[in-house]
């Protein structure tokens, strides 16, 4: 794929020369996280402010060229890399959009550019004796907070703080037709109609660019408490959940659920690590407990741990930050951990909180009935009842079979019970490409069909981020 | 207006006889809480159920007669009765759909139906020990959730909570052609496309009929610790605010502050109450930390008010429910008050929380210049930065003059004031009918035209709550 000298000048007059890539130095940006996608696209292109979007977008519109936003490219549906096929596409990188423009402390607000990756997001906050409180485990250092927006981004602490949505105020963005809508609001109470922002949050760039936008911040936590709860089963973690928070309220912000095999691969994988017990035991839950005010929050963990009768196994209690992190350190190379055994077939779905333990149960029997030997990795943010549940053989030659052959008939038996349970087959990561077809057996016909009128309305040539979502 | 006999046959055999009132017993529906509008429907239909609604929307879209949706008709900007003219149009009431369809404690959700009343809302979340935490102060008792949902209302624990919006996970909605859209999720995550919910949270029916909502219940606060505080001017407050968010976190559930205007209305109008300090203060802040932990909340405000610094004049700290309760009946009694003492021009604006200070002093100060001998009456929620702020002379004959006379003049000073510190003329209350025009100078024309064009989208033939909003 070429890209003809005329536009390439085009493109160059608005962001300059070394604002444009083609040919082998674009390749990479179209490959996605996890190597499932790549494909070319007739250039990638990083404007430098939200004019330069802006100019980029109206050239793409004027040739009828299609888009594909891009972030840190971390979308783990393919949701930020071009779609196979004939149709000429040009990645928009907001990278070098990065400056915080504004940090409000009275407020409790800053305002930032698209491009600013997430994990450079916790510093002015915290000099202003604030808090961001977006927090991704595996994809920090990588991921651009657009993109998290675009994707409506979950993560470990949404129990607490909401996901990406609850955490915007005002966005600037940039229309399919190259104008640039200023709604760089920072109010809590706004009602002058229609709250145009949420269209574009959890969009993946298929409805306009995110240039730019207002993000709440809140206190910062000064006490920490941290467990680690060895429990009889699932249903028993659903319902200390439901426990904890009506003993200890908001003050938890995590609330996590690791399975054996997660642990085992953790362990086979991840140099120093190490049972968080001396007793090896099937199900393990972290949970957190964080506080502005000086309270005595391991007291109150172990009360309403010890108070919540049958079910746990074992439990522990520190606000010892080295002995959290060995915990914390099991669940957050989880991911890393599945990479270096091999693939799997991954799912991300969430049901309503009581139904988690149900979901487990009737997944892991089926998917044992059907695939005897199956391994099942179950772990994830139970707090919002999302649970990222892969699928693998323990074999490697077996594995490679499993999934080439199996993959459409395991997502077929998990989505069924997810949806089954009133779940979700996308909680936390989107649709991108890789579930665009698959939602639609999920999803009313009504609903698909006010999903398209809402795309045709906002991007009527389709040249947004084209393939992805609808 | 009369309603031909055949149309009423047909929601007559939908509603049931009992389910539809015309001629003078429609008349009380067709006049707004605040008393400003009185227009005629053909007819007022109560629906018990969402088939109901939607038979009654599908023939209103057949008969191309205009529907105005009302809950408790507590809008304050004629959001929900109808508008002069020669329109034929028909109220449809939900207050008959008035069922709790399902309390999960566990999941921590109800699902509601929209006529419920939203005083009706706390039992049942609090027999299973949990929170429902939309809290409006003056009509509480009156409103309904589907109202409350359709302007995304806000109150007194924003600050802590968020507006109606944030209390959301999923809707049931009637479409304008009268089909049934069935979003009633109960999910933390749920990334599968464009949430659609959100259009219809704020948009005051204009796009749908909201029947039935999950809403999100919290842990219910066990302690809790109340202050009345005086400080020197509003610029103390604004600091204090942000000094007690990052001492006390977020058990800070409420922030309002008080004029001397407000107390003094109180004083006149509102029997058994009283100065709060022995001593006469000009700005008075009431403020209140909860928490499910078994805090001394008590001690730490008032170590988060004795190290404040400058500006506290003095200060009383309670967890005695009586004494709280004296506090907030003087904010509780403001609109009644104000009622009582006579008419006068209202504002609901909000500005960032930074510049709550700078708006009160330049909206004082100039319409002091510009009007003499004005009262103005602020007071409200400077938590999330939303400011009632109302104008009225003292002098009953005087006033009557100023209203008739001044009201666009002082409308446009005050929206002046707030769109330069780039701020919100309509926070809480929506536009309904009284700002739809208004808020067209403060919104560029690019949102306007997003706006019209989501409405077209929706609602083609315009029959849904048709003059309001845009």
């Amino acid at each position: 794929m070429t890209i003809e000298p005329q536009l390439l000048e085009s493109f160059t007059a608005i962001v300059g020369s070394d604002g444009v890539l083609t040919g082998a130095d674009a390749v990479p940006y179209g490959k996605d996280w996890r190597g499932r996608y790549a494909n070319e696209a007739l250039a990638v292109v990083f404007p430098a402010d939200t004019q330069q979007v802006s100019a980029v977008v109206k050239l793409c519109a004027g040739n009828k060229i299609s888009i594909v936003p891009q972030g840190g490219n971390t979308s783990l549906c393919g949701g930020s890399v071009p779609l196979a096929g004939p149709l000429p596409q040009v990645i928009i990188n907001l990278s070098r959009m990065n400056r915080i423009r504004n940090v409000d402390a009275t407020n409790y607000t800053m305002t930032v550019e698209a491009g600013c990756k997430l994990a450079s997001l916790y510093d002015a906050p915290e000099q202003a004796d604030r808090l961001f409180p977006l927090g991704l485990t595996a994809i920090a250092p990588h991921c651009e907070i657009g993109g998290n927006l675009s994707t409506n981004a979950g993560g470990i602490n949404v129990l607490r703080y909401g996901t990406a949505r609850n955490l915007v105020l005002g966005l600037e963005v940039v229309l399919p037709d190259g104008r640039i809508w200023n709604g760089l609001r920072s109010l809590r109470k706004d009602n002058t109609g229609y709250d145009l922002k949420q269209l574009f949050i959890g969009a993946e760039g298929t409805l306009g660019i995110i240039t730019a936008a207002v993000l709440k911040l809140f206190p910062r936590p000064k006490s920490v408490a941290t467990a680690c709860i060895a429990v009889r089963d699932p249903a028993v973690a659903v319902e200390l959940l439901a426990h904890l928070r009506a003993n200890c309220g908001d003050t938890i912000d995590a609330f996590e659920f690791i399975s054996r095999s997660c642990l085992d691969l953790v362990f086979k994988h991840i140099p120093d690590s190490s049972e968080p017990f001396a007793t090896r035991h099937e199900w393990i839950v972290i949970t957190r407990l964080a506080d502005v005010l000086p309270a005595p929050l391991d007291a109150a963990l172990r009360y309403a741990l010890n108070s919540f009768g049958d079910g746990i196994v074992e439990f522990e209690v520190t606000t010892n930050k080295d002995d959290a992190e060995r915990w914390w350190k099991l669940r957050k190379n989880i991911a890393e951990a599945q990479k270096r055994e091999g693939l799997s077939i991954k799912h991300d779905i969430s049901v309503p909180i009581s139904r988690v333990a149900e979901f487990i149960e009737q997944a892991s029997d089926s998917l044992r009935k059907a695939y005897p030997g199956v391994r099942i990795v179950a772990f994830g943010h139970m707090g919002d009842g999302n649970i990222h549940y892969n699928a693998s053989m323990p074999d490697a030659a077996q594995n490679k079979a499993f999934i080439e052959q199996q993959e459409t008939g395991v997502h077929h038996l998990v989505y069924e019970i997810a949806a089954k349970l009133e779940g979700s087959i996308a909680a936390e990561h989107g649709l991108g490409q890789l579930k665009r077809e698959e939602v639609t057996h999920y999803k009313s016909e009504l609903e698909l069909e006010l999903m398209r009128s809402i795309k045709n309305t906002l991007d009527p040539h389709g040249l947004m981020n084209p393939g992805k979502v609808i």
